[in-house]
């Protein structure tokens, strides 16, 4: 109720404070007899994390996650999977400059106001560190996804002002930007060093791509698969804006011209993005979302402390020129835990019925 | 858990196909002792019906809604609140041509797939005619919130390529189209007269902005507010995009220029729209939101049949040239509801606690 | 939250007040293509109603339930099923003389000191009529457990000082007391001529037996089977004990005498009551619970009123010798629905596992 | 879903086998700005002890409990609170005689047939061992509960035939069988050392009694306070029976013996347990449960393995030849579990009215 959980039957709860003693998560309704071992686990935490890249953060984050329980003999048992990870970036730093100061568009000040006393240590709950734990989860999720075919890939397709011609899910696997279009690759790089010389930052369009995800998968109403989606992603730090399917053309075309026609062959077009009414259609699954600029960065800012007294603010030391890139295996692992969560929901009540739609074959 | 119920302390359950007896609902953790009448609910009801002027469709619901429970004496009790409208446009119409079809960009398809069985009336189940209880259990939530001060309005920015130059709140309260700008009715006027002969549909482009929300309201991590409200506005039908704060200037903007910088007085700018990390920092809630063109039209569509045929279908009779209209109460209505839970939420766990930025007065 | 929901999959969640426009309930969950009618609800409602006999109250209920959703063409949709009965005993009486007071051992005292606010008509929403939307709610889950061959049976072992010698299912079923010992019958009849001369009341132990469960149904650690059975019949008004399998003998047997063997033809003995760990084992699943006198008798009681002075109370009218009697269809109801939200649970999370035990056929 | 959680709003989710790695549990909606530290938890993780006197199992558990999050300068930052203890006790030992056997009235069978595979190494999630974070998240509870001035005091009554013949809790503090009566150690003393060097065990009934806890906690319905704390208990390893309040005369006295009548001085008696309709009065909260013997004896019992052969089996080493005696701190920990979630819950809905029963000062 207080936030920190995820899910229903795929149920996710995480916890730690960014430079607290360790971050973990527990995982209760995993399917028995899934083969799984932390390097499923940590594979994907290492596509996230920070210092990788001249373009992320240059904060190390050496995590090393562990299993702590519902696994034995390489297999799930049925039982809660609890996960750690110790944080080693602990030392004990001086805070005092920044303990009583808000920096600012950062939740410091939303924190103070709610809790009144909060861990101001790297921005403690409230730092992108507690995505390490989405990714984590969305890594047993992922596991159990492939297995059945389904698949889920994010890519960047703009920086700032740069955008990708054209989407190639492939090209976003292999450059440091996660970026969907090679040709673009250069002109980033220059970007990039200005920005990083500059101390500032811009923002990014993200997209998610599911592929073979079944017939029939949310639930009507309030809980539709598109409207936990939109959650999912808007759940993650900096994201401001998700859209499912072409909204392009949303306001240019009329509803002759963007609704999806049916033949024997599937659906002619795909503007629903693979859900209608709420409920999987089995065509791709298609969702994009928007990245603010990171708010920690060297420019000075104004602000005001604890006591109410303005000051000037300046964020030194680390940063991520665009938090968007990180974002990728993030986004990832919120659609496979709600894709997972939604199977689990779907095989509970309608796990008798045979859901197709009667194309040929 | 299957999708029907709304909300986690002040929480609401809805039922009812659209040409089936009855819609209703039943709100559960209501405060005692808020004063409530079924005009409280009516007033709001009445917003949204269709068939109130000739740009949305002519069905006539005359939707009377009746309060079953939890009301005594003027007073909600603190026990289940339970409101039904009777169906009263229930005439045993032939459905026989519709029966066996999927209509193109409709739930039809996938509602078949995953149950197996579905009521074909009117979408049963589907139907836009479920949000009707969206409003009605809204108005109950908006009751409260007004006598704490808070206020949640909505307007049209867009409809198809007609676009509002400025938000003017009032302007939106005294026009059929809901649009926040007068200058642009007689335009409106022409296309909608062009859209009925035609038969046709466009998009529309929404905002709402709430005042007076009290600071500390949203919790951390997965429940943030502003994930919270994708979803609730997600879960609309025929709603495709979702965004919080200033994302015009996203990609454009950098992180220098674009975060809200805090002195004495406030925040020197909303870009964040009201929240950060999930919570509200007493600025105006921001957020805007995209709707597809109607999919019901009257201008043929290819199809197959239950039977796996393909057919050609015409939706004839009444349709909304643009359904985004009629969607501005309803969306009025979900952030009013999730502002309410969260509010309860809040007063949960930090009841206790004196939630303030320390601004001048 | 508020109290008025049961069940995780298979979520009942009713309102009403006993003498307002109506009770009611939505079951969200249930399965599709489940046949399902008003009679079969109707026909469980009966079992339940009071004035059928000399020995419940005189109140008569002709509760006549309707389906509002969720059934299409003799089955279910998978949506919400929606039911309703309207109150017809709600000519409105004179309540003045019990407006202000509190009837001891009764919940007047503490719903108006809960919420400050209380319809006092009847007991409102605490009155024991809220029940028999359990019963609707229950008679749903029947049908689908009947369909598996699983069945759910009370009875009444002991009313006051009048126990069962042996417990008979068949002749409980038979007779108006539910009780399981014909051979008590006439002893029955004669305390209650008294009783109902007296206008006092006595208390009731109770049993169900659940036959035909599969083995795998519960969830460990909190939400074990006997866990949850154990809630589910203490919400019932007036119960106050519950137990599991074979307690006569609990501090009276030492561990080697009371553990159930095991050989291949199964287990040796049946004391744990068909559930281990919380699981099913497949055994019959036994449980007895106790249900104190009803408080509502015609002997002057001492109270006090809102205004917090002394009065006398008598409760005139019709009252029920011994609730429990009318306390077998509803504590059967609570069972099904115990057992079919675990049921879905179970097959969300392991419905790929063949859940047997290795017993000889 | 998985039953790996317990609460709604003051929320605990637990993990961990036997002889895992660790075991831990995340607490998620704890008020912030309470003071806590690990010492606070250990000293009720040491009541619950085994090893701690000759008449508990001598496994030796020097379980350590460190919180990793979610408190920061020694007080609740109301973020999940984390804590977790390592198995010391993990010695990789051979198990291959208890591998592939089921132990009589043991969850071995069931959770072998649920989940078709298991963690076999004492118990694994099934273990009592899992009951030790019942008392670390319970200790969180009462920390807070008794700042509130709310206390709650665990006993035993009864051990095997041997029967306390008052209750005394300043006693049960006092002695190593938490009994509630001095006058009877010597003839515990006695069947204890008998029960030890037969390898045999006994059951026992238990006692809980809260003071202070304030009126109006619990919900109406299925959410009663005392159907929350019945499934609080039945969820204990071992427990068959709860009841609440004065269930010895139920079946003995009529409805006008055993009703409490209310006074200006409050309530003449307190049959009802301190709860009615579900919701405390204010008076002491009352219950009572039975524990059956031990099943893991040192007498031969008969059993089957996985492959379904019939096989003789003896449980070895350690034993508890009364586990009720452990269990009082555990079912402490469940009531104020259950009492701090209903407190928030409250004060959710109605923390804005003022709760109180017009007695005399």
């Amino acid at each position: 109720m207080s936030g920190n959980t995820f899910g229903q039957l795929f149920r996710v709860t995480t916890y730690g404070e960014s430079h607290g003693t360790a971050l973990g998560c527990i995982i209760d309704g995993c399917p028995p007899q899934l083969e799984l071992s932390a390097e499923d686990i940590q594979t994907e935490l290492n596509r996230r994390k920070p210092g990788q890249s001249d373009v992320t953060t240059q904060r190390k984050e050496d995590d090393t996650v562990e299993i702590l329980s519902g696994v034995f003999e390489g297999k799930t048992l049925g039982t809660p999977i609890s996960l750690i990870i110790y944080n080693q970036d602990q030392q004990s730093k001086d805070y005092s400059n920044i303990k009583d100061v808000f920096r600012p568009n950062h939740a410091d000040i939303t924190y103070q106001a709610k809790y009144g006393h909060r861990d101001y240590r790297g921005g403690g709950r409230s730092s992108a560190r507690e995505t390490s734990m989405r990714v984590a989860a969305g890594a047993i999720a992922k596991k159990y996804l492939n297995g059945l075919g389904i698949t889920t890939d994010g890519f960047v397709s703009q920086i700032g002002p740069i955008s990708a011609k054209s989407i190639n899910l492939e090209q976003a696997k292999n450059n440091k930007y996660f970026f969907a279009d090679d040709q673009k690759l250069k002109e980033l790089d220059g970007m990039f060093t200005e920005l990083i010389e500059e101390g500032n930052s811009v923002g990014a369009k993200l997209g998610i791509r599911v592929e073979n995800c079944p017939v029939g998968i949310g639930e009507p109403v309030f809980d539709k698969l598109d409207a936990e989606l939109a959650k999912a992603i808007m759940s993650i730090n900096a994201v401001k804006s998700v859209s499912i399917g072409n909204v392009k053309d949303i306001l240019e075309l009329k509803g002759s011209e963007i609704r999806d026609e049916i033949t024997q062959d599937g659906f002619t077009s795909n503007n629903a993005g693979g859900i209608l009414g709420g409920i999987t259609n089995g065509d791709s699954i298609e969702l994009d979302f928007l990245i603010k600029p990171t708010s920690s960065i060297k420019s000075k800012g104004q602000s005001i402390n604890t006591a109410g007294e303005e000051v000037s603010i300046e964020v030194t030391g680390r940063h991520d020129p665009c938090v968007g890139i990180r974002a990728v295996p993030i986004a990832e692992a919120m659609v496979n835990l709600v894709i997972m969560d939604h199977l689990l929901r779907n095989q509970a009540q309608c796990g008798n019925i045979d859901q197709s739609i009667p194309f040929k074959e």
